[in-house]
């Protein structure tokens, strides 16, 4: 019996108020309005910036939302107007749309888009024009994505239609995480071949920056981070060196400094903390060093010396790795089934959706690389 | 009767202590050591970075010292070693070097030098190997070059040979403010015709680098200046549109984001300083936008937001405009002789090198555009 136009009852991840435990729940899911995509969600992630909203960047009015920004899926329904998707695609939802005409679209140089949700969201990181009700009560869409839910709806501009041989619960992760390091590496730095890199931060999206930086042809790629159980990790996709802060008196930035003879050619701060962006800056070459910020955070102040920058450095920030997002994950999908990009290495954990509260918990104590929760059979 | 091989006795203008007029001196400059070369200094600017030295970054060991970094003279004699120089040349000083050999200059990305003054001059802005004493003590030779003085002595890696006509009580502003200024825009910018700038601070670096928006093909120059009296001279070198932050009651950053609908492609701070630094950063488009940082000081912090990279900024420093020293000046001198660039329309005031405190009391209190003092008859 098909969905299509009706209302759809389904269970998904509610976080109701900040720093609480998400409840799962019974919601309501509208059919899509013009333009839009309903989509089963297979599979999703656990990304830190789901946690984020959660804990720290805590605006009262992103609440009650249901999380989840990195999941992939199968369209169920279409509404008006859709002509690019129909029922059974396989598809990624999108946190950055591509509408394709904005000026934003249409200039190579970013890959944001005027008419997304972060455009609506007003800082909230939530969307408030949600087709989620639960308990009588509006449901915010975070990220405009919810992918913590057997079903969301998504405008058409921020869906990205995939090879339907792709398996969902593995290119889930090129909905954020893998895209977004490997991206800042690729499309943000430009690292270019027999360069040194340093990588600061060797969770999900670290990984896939040392992924980024060994794809483009880097020499030496330095990975630091203060848990040196993450070194073995590290070197499975293409880490040369290991530093870990702990081990040294000095500053971090002395330390690569002395070990690359000035620095490095390419740092990237895949924490969110700004004490790490500044020695990813400072620990980048005197002269033609690039710093790029990829790590998320609006909670503090970066403090910096003009000399920093006047001596030659570039510094720059990263969203989603810089991909124009329908073009750049229908092409790394393409890219993981022609075996030229690791995602499946990125899994630590396969859960279901019911143990949504211990994979955040696994999440926030840094006990996984990416958690992949499977929330609608395929 | 040649000088050759003999100390010179001149006048020079001495700064012995911070915070102090500068005292007209007899000095005694000895000869040029090997890959030396001794210059007649016949010109010179003065630019903002000397008071900054006297007045602001006022380390004690940098005194005494002469001042002075944007001059142009003769080769008076050269050091056993020295092919590149004869007497007679005509010669630019240069407060970065070009050796040609170290790692720096065989990079194309960087003007910087290993082997120059600055890599031995500790943060103080002088050299200590100085070839100057006088009443029997050291003199510090200020960023290497100390043009407020008849003769100076530099090391042959630190001065550009240029075109034999070449004015240079004109042209020695090609060896700080002019090349700084434009270069930031057309070689660190890297400003793309029909694009949108904003540049901050009209003194000669400013001016400047609007020259250089103008040169690279930019369809709207922003001047933003809090002396109106300013614009005028914008508009002779290119400048489209005039802002006075006094009156607005709106942030700088917002009142340029509203009329560019967004924000400029290129922003260009020629202040030094760190909340002008901010505003345009902050000014310069989300997605795309380029600041860089033209401005010197070292006596505070920056602060800005990880949002303000994130969201798509890229934000350098340019030192010397980013030209190679030694091709850029020559270059530019030509480009001058050829008409390509304006020079004469910086100079304010003629002076003489008697009247030093008077021209730096013009550039303290913002009543020239550039002072250039003649020092030896050519």
């Amino acid at each position: 019996m098909s969905t299509a136009g009706k209302v759809i009852k389904c269970k998904a991840a509610v976080a109701w108020e900040p720093n609480k435990p998400v409840v799962i729940e019974e919601i309501e899911v509208a059919p899509p309005q013009a333009n839009e995509v309903r989509i089963k969600i297979v599979a999703t992630g656990v990304c830190h910036t789901d946690l984020y909203h959660l804990f720290e960047g805590m605006h009262k009015d992103g609440f009650p939302a249901v999380l989840g920004h990195e999941g992939a899926g199968i369209v169920e329904s279409v509404g008006p107007g859709v002509t690019e998707f129909q029922p059974g695609d396989k598809v990624i939802p999108l946190f950055i749309s591509q509408c394709r005409e904005c000026r934003f679209c249409k200039n190579p140089k970013t890959n944001q888009c005027e008419n997304g949700w972060a455009a609506d969201s007003h800082d909230v990181m939530a969307l408030a024009e949600s087709r989620f009700t639960c308990k009588g009560r509006k449901v915010l869409q975070f990220m405009g994505t919810s992918t913590f839910s057997e079903y969301t709806v998504m405008n058409q501009m921020a869906v990205a239609k995939i090879d339907p041989a792709a398996p969902l619960d593995k290119v889930c992760l090129l909905g954020c995480g893998v895209c977004t390091g490997y991206g800042a590496a690729v499309n943000t730095a430009k690292v270019e071949p027999g360069s040194t890199c340093a990588v600061f931060g060797l969770g999900a999206v670290g990984l896939a920056a040392v992924m980024g930086c060994k794809a483009a042809g880097a020499k030496r790629i330095i990975a630091v981070d203060v848990n040196p159980d993450k070194f073995e990790n590290a070197k499975v996709f293409g880490a040369t060196d290991f530093v870990n802060p702990k081990d040294h008196d000095k500053p971090i930035h002395e330390v690569l400094t002395k070990m690359t003879s000035g620095g490095v050619d390419y740092s990237l701060e895949c924490v969110g903390n700004v004490q790490v962006m500044r020695s990813a800056l400072e620990s980048s070459a005197q002269g033609w060093g690039v710093s790029v910020i990829v790590g998320w955070t609006d909670l503090h102040d970066i403090v910096i010396r003009p000399v920093h920058l006047i001596s030659g450095r570039t510094w720059k920030g990263s969203m989603f790795g810089g991909f124009k997002s329908k073009d750049g994950v229908s092409k790394m999908v393409k890219d993981y089934l022609d075996k030229k990009l690791k995602v499946d290495e990125f899994i630590s954990h396969n859960m279901t959706l019911d143990q949504a509260n211990d994979a955040i918990e696994l999440m926030k104590n840094c006990k996984c690389i990416r958690a992949v929760m499977s929330v609608s059979p395929p």
